[in-house]
């Protein structure tokens, strides 16, 4: 069987039927998650209703048992695996999409709905959910909104936390809270469902979110600009920023990630490209010739190399190559690879790529950054062989060292991947005492016996 | 001298110097808000640092001496009255724009900024900030946070919560928090700076903010269009929040809104008129006359009387002139007038409006319903004799009923003046019992001897 006590087998076996695994092979599958660590649950939960998971969680509760909210254990940073043991709450089958409301602009949803399956029924109302992580096609709702998941349309569309309306939850004491209403306006009482969202599992286990949606917009147009150096795609970026169209994408790619684009991965990109964006507008079709002139005219700063527009879908599936082939060109680099997506103020970028090739040169290791320009949110790609320690170990000071320079620049640790297991231990460098004592009030507030998600989020 | 003992009066005089004030004909100034209630402060603190306010908190923590957060007091439910005595700390000498830095979108402020000085410093820049409350010439922008405010721009922009980086606090602990980042995105512990947001001064005091900021727009054009009756109108809300041009403004009159401002107000209406909806778009100056087109096609209903548009700034005017002619015309109906502004999902305001036409009916009081319809946020506003107990009585047993009608439609008590005194005693209604259960452990982490605004929001 497994270590819980016997009575609380019986009890949940009882109450969630043939979705209570305890057979180690079951719960294997349970045990990681995108990062690579790894810990065996004690069992593992499938509930279909709220009840099932308030009676699990008070269950628990009593006998001082984990629990561990799960989606599709697609983040990078350890947030789901069961470092203390305990149960595995995994939502997969409450997966239904309860209401659109065009109306509205709401959709009701149970935590377990993939991200792509909301998005391809909302596409038949002229709708979407503005969170698009990349991972959208094989991750949920639920694990988007406890790791305020956000993607290149943020920018423009907000991440997670901008596009939730309310949030049905059970806390850490098995109680079913209401949290928000489904308008999208309201001053009464706290916000706590906006405090749910990013929370890691670690307050609350949400069992139903009220989604804030969008329009789809008719028409989207790209344009691909190349600059001889980081500093001037930052001004490039900034200037895109000042002015009143945000673009629906704003993506940057460092003078590494273009090099290894382009000798690696075959992208067709001139020798002297320093830095490249990816600029992406949306809107009616009729005025979007305009708007692609308008970013135009605000990507065209000093250092400028050349400014390509995607005249169709084709052209843009083109544009985007430079892109697409860099992941698998990381790989030919080393086979280890930390990726971090620190954030920064925008106007800092080029202080931090110019610090993270300081740090690429002092610990004589690659370090590639690209990401999110619009929010200043780079994904800074650190290359190592971990079957080398010393490489290794280089590896986690130089990630270190990346961490210190984001918050000297006024950032801070993550973007829109979290802190999980992987960043904890660095929250005392970007949070203050007296703050990280009000997170743990709070935490004990909702979660009396640290019985959610232990061992994550907080140090 | 006052009621506060000795030593306080004695520490706090030292620690604030000349912005120590005692004496009861100064006090009274800081005895009433907005609404019609009154109460007399034991003293006034005017700090001009954080560290004044965080010395304040933890000497009346000590002694278990109540304090209250005040901006400029505009606010209408009491939120500011010290009903329990205490020390109102007035926030009108921390008054400086810290920074403003456009690249970053990003001004860094102190509370006691008066929100229409903040506009005016950002025009030069180019940008600005969303919330537009009607009071924004003499409102701070610590009092727009602490209530959330609003205003008719937040159908496109948001409001003070989707208009906020990050926050500097002093909790009811005397400690000094740094909530969230100066990005646009974050990922690293728990949203405590959204969670201040609307909390009415009863977890935190604020002392700075880092505000997001807007890209102030090239142009803007309005329209008014007149409907047969509420339901046309509401159902051309539906088609124009449906389509991906969100308007810049889309406010709604209803058809006794409409015959005051005609009958009393003298504005140009037609006979026929039974609704009305002034709509804007902003935007380039060269697309605007195209979205101008597309929320006039939305616009356009069954139902719909006249649709008209203003060329230019004088004849914009001249259609909000309706809008300006109705509150005067209000005050001609009777002396009294609760106003409340409820807030429905968007499909429900036609319910909404038709229920509480009814209710005006079954209690022989007007009722009028105008206000920000792109949210589902009217202002009902029910006009009485305050002198009239019978009638007094029926008004106030009149606006229960309306918060009951509000809630049992999905809608909540109030979309952006927040709660204080005068919607304490229904929250209950709105939230229930564990979830306010768990408003007043988050209450307790932030001010566990509860000296924060006693009395105010939670029940
Ligand atoms: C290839 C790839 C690309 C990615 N791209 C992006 C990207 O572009 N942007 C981005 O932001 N992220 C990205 N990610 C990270 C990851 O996909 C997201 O964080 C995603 O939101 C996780 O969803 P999940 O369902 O897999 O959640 P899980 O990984 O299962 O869980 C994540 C966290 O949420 C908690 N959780 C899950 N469900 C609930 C619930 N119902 N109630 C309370 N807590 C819950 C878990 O306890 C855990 O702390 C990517 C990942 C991969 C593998
Ligand atoms: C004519 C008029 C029109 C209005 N129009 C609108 C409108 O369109 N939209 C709208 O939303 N509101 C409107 N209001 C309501 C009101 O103006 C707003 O709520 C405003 O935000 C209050 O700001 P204030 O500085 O006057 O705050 P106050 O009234 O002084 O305080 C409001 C609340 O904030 C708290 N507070 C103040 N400063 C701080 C701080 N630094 N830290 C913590 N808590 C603090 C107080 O304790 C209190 O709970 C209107 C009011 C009037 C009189």
């Amino acid at each position: 069987m497994n270590a819980l006590p016997p009575d609380l087998n019986h009890e949940l076996a009882r109450v969630l039927g043939d979705g209570w695994l305890t057979d180690p092979s079951e719960r294997l599958a349970y045990a990681y998650d995108n990062s690579r660590r790894q810990s065996l649950p004690d069992a593992v939960a499938l509930p279909t209703t709220r009840e099932q998971v308030a009676a699990l969680v008070q269950a628990c509760r009593a006998r001082r048992v984990p629990v561990i909210a799960r989606g599709r254990g697609t983040n990078t940073t350890g947030a789901t695996v069961p470092v203390a043991g305990g149960v595995v709450v995994s939502f997969e089958r409450m997966n239904r999409i309860l209401d659109i409301r065009p109306g509205d602009r709401c959709a009701v949803v149970e935590p377990g709905v993939l991200n792509g399956d909301l998005q391809a029924a909302l596409k038949a109302h002229g709708l979407f959910w503005a969170p698009d992580p990349t991972s959208a096609g094989y991750s949920t709702v639920g694990g988007n909104l406890a790791c305020n998941a956000g993607g290149p349309r943020a920018v423009k569309y907000g991440a997670s936390r901008d596009n939730v309306l309310a949030l049905t939850a059970v806390t850490g004491a098995g109680e079913l809270i209401h949290c928000g209403t489904a308008t999208t306006k309201g001053a009464t009482g706290y916000d706590l469902q906006r405090l749910l969202v990013g929370s890691e599992g670690t307050l609350a286990l949400i069992v139903e979110a009220s989604l804030r949606l969008t329009p789809l917009p008719q028409a989207r147009g790209a344009l691909r600009a190349i600059y001889r150096d980081v500093s001037s795609a930052a001004q490039a970026v900034a200037q895109l920023m000042a002015q009143p169209l945000t673009p629906s994408m704003l993506e940057f790619m460092d003078s590494d990630a273009v090099r290894l684009a382009r000798d690696i991965g075959g992208a067709d990109l001139p020798q002297e490209a320093g830095a490249l964006l990816m600029i992406e507008a949306d809107g009616d079709a009729d005025t979007l010739p305009h708007s692609i002139e308008t970013l135009m005219a605000a990507a065209t700063v000093d250092g400028l190399v050349s400014l390509d527009d995607a005249a169709d879908e084709a052209a843009r599936e083109r544009l985007w190559a430079a892109r697409k082939a860099l992941s698998p060109s990381l790989r030919t680099l080393a086979p280890g690879k930390i990726n971090e997506d620190v954030v920064v103020p925008v106007s800092r970028i080029p202080d931090l790529v110019d610090g993270v090739q300081h740090l690429s040169r002092e610990f004589s290791l690659p370090i590639v950054c690209f990401g999110h320009a619009g929010n200043g949110n780079l994904h800074v790609n650190l290359l190592y062989d971990p079957a080398d320690t010393a490489q290794s170990a280089r590896a986690s000071v130089a990630m270190s060292r990346v961490f210190a320079l984001t918050l000297s620049l006024g950032g801070t640790l993550s973007g829109e991947h979290g802190i999980g297991l992987a960043k904890r231990e660095f929250m005392p460098q970007a949070i203050d005492p007296p703050t990280l004592a009000m997170m743990r009030a709070v935490k004990s507030a909702f979660d009396p016996d640290g019985i959610l998600n232990p061992g994550k989020l907080l140090p």
